[in-house]
């Protein structure tokens, strides 16, 4: 059995996408998956989460449970299976059972934490001792062979673990400091498509473009201005950061009534800033809090309508469990 | 009996501080006053709306009603009945009764309106036949005197009517366009101090001087883009740029959880675009909708706990009513 942690865009979604830094933090729940050999050469794969299971054979899918919906889903992780398969040259059948502690499909990093730890799982099973560096890349294209081209970011973080600052033509760069990140992640349960959002704001920068081009820029900026307060353990000024880039996000079109309620209630119940994280028009909020306060944050979000759990830092990425 | 209208910001509040243009409209709603002839020298004022009512004499003061706030409350209207006789240099007592049809001191307008229709009231009644110029000009000290020193905003809408574009450096300019304006107007009942605003933006402005500057900048545009929808009639393009201006109004920190609930809920019912006009932290939001949908828009902003009435633009500034 391997781990790898989910993550939480804490600055940067949208605004990545034309240039600005990203911060995107591995956050202490984790997806797990075990792995076992099998008779055969299929690849037997169960996700509780997903209500699906079934076995693939070459080319076909034999459904065990959740009906036509579960052969899409459960493809990511036999992807992430075939990978080692492929580099390990070797010809044998795998049992999978995943598991993840953060809602899946809300921008999480679910789906990547368990291509991950899949990976990992199935690697250690055939004695394969791969590094951090080949779990990262079979994770990944596990993923781009099932979503396209993906931005490799929940991949490196379900991998590495800890803090990363992205930026697009400039990859990744690890970032280290020392104060705890207390976080309550709310969800709206109100689903969205990530890549329909992302199409809004493109067509309203063509719009507005100069506009747009402001928000845009304060939006990258408030990451950098969070990354120094960060490093200095100022936690107030993140949160008021968080509160700034929340509403430049709504200015860009991708809040939800439903957002607004959360982050209002997390406000209110004291927390330092919230925000929505991952593509919005729904899915989920993140608020920052002090230690004694995270429990009446979680509170006010449930009932404002939202589920919630809290989450902090966590510096360790994949890791094998037993 | 004079009247004069009421305003409401349509963009530009906060931002025309750093020298961001604003739009600003007069409304179909109105303050009326009417003078009397009084046998002594006093200047009685009496306000329903206000609660106060009593007789200023020389520097002395003697309440009717409304106890110890009701001398501060109608100062104004006694500072504009004093401008038009000094002007006029008759030494005569004057009895004022005024109404407003908007809320007071929810940044309306209200008091402006009350102080423009004062002086026109009492100048007719002493047959001085001033020009709008004049009207205006005794207004603004009326408020001068009593507030500090305003933008003029108000009473230049009170007095001239119409849409107005301004800008700190470059005064007034009439705006002319043909589509009508409908508007909603909501009143959170929550109090607020503009002042306090302005200064929390200032020492937020001065800690985030990049994030704040870009802010600001779209701030601006959205006003100006949204004057360009509005003289090609374009209601749907003006209300998408009142949502991004409300979430940048958001973005420097003015906002109010009680405003959000007011836009969302106008929003929701199908207005074009909603946002928080005035000072913010509370006071009033406008929403622009279809005139099919005013009603149901009214109706949203009530069930969302505010208090709300249609207003149109227009063109009449202040004017004798008989």
């Amino acid at each position: 059995m391997a781990s790898a942690p989910a993550k939480v865009i804490l600055f940067g979604e949208h605004f990545v996408v034309y240039g600005e830094p990203a911060v995107v933090i591995a956050i202490d729940k984790r997806a797990y998956a075990s792995a076992e050999l099998r008779e055969d050469e299929g690849i037997y794969v169960n996700s509780a989460d997903l209500g699906a299971s079934g076995v693939f054979t070459g080319k076909r899918f034999l459904v065990e449970r959740g009906g036509r919906e579960a052969r899409a889903k459960l493809e990511p992780v036999k992807s992430a299976v075939e990978q080692v398969l492929t580099l390990s040259k070797e010809r044998v059948g795998v049992s999978i059972e995943v598991h993840s502690t953060v809602p899946v499909a809300v921008g999480l990093g679910s789906s990547a934490a368990v291509a991950t730890s899949t990976v990992a799982a199935v690697s250690r099973l055939l004695d394969l001792d791969l590094s951090k560096e080949q779990v990262f890349r079979l994770a990944y294209e596990a993923e781009r062979s099932v979503h396209g081209t993906p931005s490799g970011i929940d991949p490196t973080i379900a991998t590495y673990g800890g803090t990363m600052l992205f930026q697009r033509g400039k990859g990744f760069m690890s970032l280290e400091f020392e104060a705890d990140l207390p976080l309550v992640v709310g969800n709206t349960g109100v689903e969205r498509s990530t890549g329909e959002l992302v199409a809004s704001v493109r067509r309203r920068r063509e719009q507005y473009p100069s506009i747009m081009g402001w928000i845009i820029k304060a939006g990258g900026k408030t990451a950098l201005k969070a990354v120094e307060a960060l490093k200095k353990g100022d936690l107030s000024a993140v949160g008021e950061l968080m509160n700034i880039n929340h509403a430049l996000l709504s200015a860009i079109g991708v809040s939800h009534e439903s957002l607004e309620k959360l982050v209002h209630a997390a406000r209110d119940a004291g927390a330092y800033g919230a925000k929505l994280t991952g593509g919005g028009g729904g899915g989920c909020m993140i608020a920052l809090a002090h230690a004694s306060r995270l429990n009446r944050v979680v509170d006010a979000i449930e009932l404002a309508g939202g589920s919630a759990f809290v989450a902090n830092k966590t510096v360790e990425g994949v890791r094998i469990e037993r």
